[in-house]
């Protein structure tokens, strides 16, 4: 284990004491514990309250887009763990300013095990809760069960759509309404060719060869669809797409956007050569691309790889993709539609 | 060697090719030379053209900063190559607008012998070139020779300030003293655990052992200062900063802005925790920070290690960096002074 830490157990605090430091005039922590983080420019004028939570391990992901046109809030697991009900409940407390609040969160069992509980207690508390859950990986599970479908890098697309409708002062229903509009709208597709070292764990999460790749592989290392000899770049997109495009179906004549993420290793210059072939691809088959974002989205912390994600837009979805938003990992100025 | 591309010898032309089509909206290739990437908002009416340079490998250097409030222009060379004088002057040519125009660049001997010489051929084209290099890394020569540093991620700070200075309309010689300002008071200090590999190479650029780190290592793989064991991330970034902050020197009551920037596979998390303890040092030292930026600023494709600028402002350096920007990889908001 090669990493740039201090005693593995003190990782997530230590990481979370200097995010927390780095971007005091964005973030707090809410109820005294820093894995409970808020924007610190919460109106208490009131709009609908946006929270996610997840493990740690994925930067971006999750506290990351938490900031003005996005997030509110978001409760902070272990390196790969899902954050305790309590958490979730103090993050829910602190960001509803009595219009309610919207979880959004991955499609993982810990998390929805637990999401649900601090939904309950909320509403003990009289905070109306709302939940979406985000999963779009069609690697994880066929089309026919996208429920059992875990939740990727295309979850930035709902934050960023449903975070625009809360800041425009919608009401609960209809920031959960785009929430579900812009979950059904996207469709992710991975690819990894090496393992994650969990600090706490100290080796790595699978063994893969030094010429192979996976797949649809999980941003934890879960299992994807096909293990095979690395391919050259243009044929390993032309099979992510395959299997990613007739899934929703994008079809000719559909505006989209694409997110070319990359999960921790792989250089922002691979993202772009395989983003070129995504392109394409996509304006072969008649698809406009409206707007592109490649980066490092959704990671894992060490592993090399990257997903693609495609989300269809229409006007309303564009427009709210569109708006501005200022976050610590994310800053966008208004787009032209 | 294990990465997403095609054949090795078109990695940087596909890389360039999905950049330029990704970034439609804010970049253009000029003379029909995906090598030579310009803004698309240049405006005619007239500002001073800033221009860079240098070899790929290193996204977000150099054609990232190209956008509004920063640079203009770049001219792009192979891994880790200079680009040709040829390329630099065209780029030169695309962005003048008659007020002349500041090259900014790293202190790299190919990059130094080509853009002297592109600036000899835009004065016989009779557009007025100044030139600004970079060389901030303090492991790579010692106080006192200051002129031989290398450029590294602290040209960051340079490319801001100057950019902002010049989008304010101020002339030539006004936004070269501003890059020289910024410049003189930033310095950096890196450390890498694991060597790159350049695809038309395909093996890695050095041996280094799975225990051990070197300090001061350069973007490429230069020599640094010391290798040894890897010790805990509170001892790497004190022995970094121990090294960094005497020599501008950065004293008590200083206020600055850190960078802290991963070369490529280093976890965003692990950069928190250094991040983390150079906050805890400064404060001890009673430096206060203005500005944290944490993230991938200069990389070396997928090499693993960090490096910490540390960047002392006064009053007019702080309204520079406030000042808000955009480019494809960089966007930022006002920020409050």
């Amino acid at each position: 284990m090669k990493k740039f830490i201090n005693q593995p157990e003190a990782f997530v605090d230590e990481m979370l004491k200097g995010l927390l430091e780095a971007h005091s005039d964005q973030l707090s922590s809410a109820a005294g514990d820093t894995h409970c983080i808020v924007r610190t420019d919460i109106s208490k004028a009131g709009k609908v309250g946006l929270a996610t939570g997840g493990g740690s391990g994925h930067l971006p992901l999750f506290l990351g887009y938490v900031g003005k046109g996005m997030l509110d809030g978001c409760s902070v697991g272990g390196v790969f763990q899902s954050p305790s009900s309590d958490r979730m409940l103090e993050v829910t407390k602190a960001i509803d300013t009595g219009k309610g609040v919207l979880y959004i969160y991955g499609n993982y069992s810990g998390d929805v095990m637990n999401f649900d509980m601090a939904a309950e207690m909320a509403g003990m508390e009289n905070i109306r809760v709302e939940s979406y859950v985000a999963g779009e990986d069609v690697a994880s599970a066929p089309k026919g069960k996208e429920a059992k479908r875990r939740g990727v890098a295309g979850i930035f697309y709902v934050y960023k759509c449903a975070g625009a409708k809360a800041e425009e002062g919608a009401d609960l229903d209809e920031v959960k309404r785009l929430a579900e509009k812009a979950g059904s709208a996207v469709r992710t597709m991975g690819v990894a060719i090496s393992p994650v070292v969990v600090p706490e764990v100290g080796k790595p999460s699978f063994i893969i060869g030094d010429d192979e790749m996976e797949i649809g592989m999980g941003i934890h290392g879960e299992p994807g669809i096909r293990r095979g000899k690395l391919l050259p770049a243009d044929e390993v997109v032309g099979e992510m797409l395959d299997k990613l495009l007739p899934d929703l179906p994008y079809l000719s004549g559909d505006t989209v956007s694409v997110l070319v993420n990359g999960l921790g290793a792989t250089p922002k210059e691979e993202l772009y050569v395989a983003y070129r072939k995504a392109a394409e691809i996509l304006k072969g088959k008649g698809i406009s691309v409206f707007k592109a974002y490649v980066g490092e989205f959704a990671t894992s912390l060490e592993m090399a790889g990257f997903s693609i994600s495609v989300f269809k837009l229409d006007d309303e979805l564009k427009s709210l993709l569109a708006a501005p938003a200022r976050t610590p990992f994310f800053e966008q100025f208004q787009l032209k539609v």
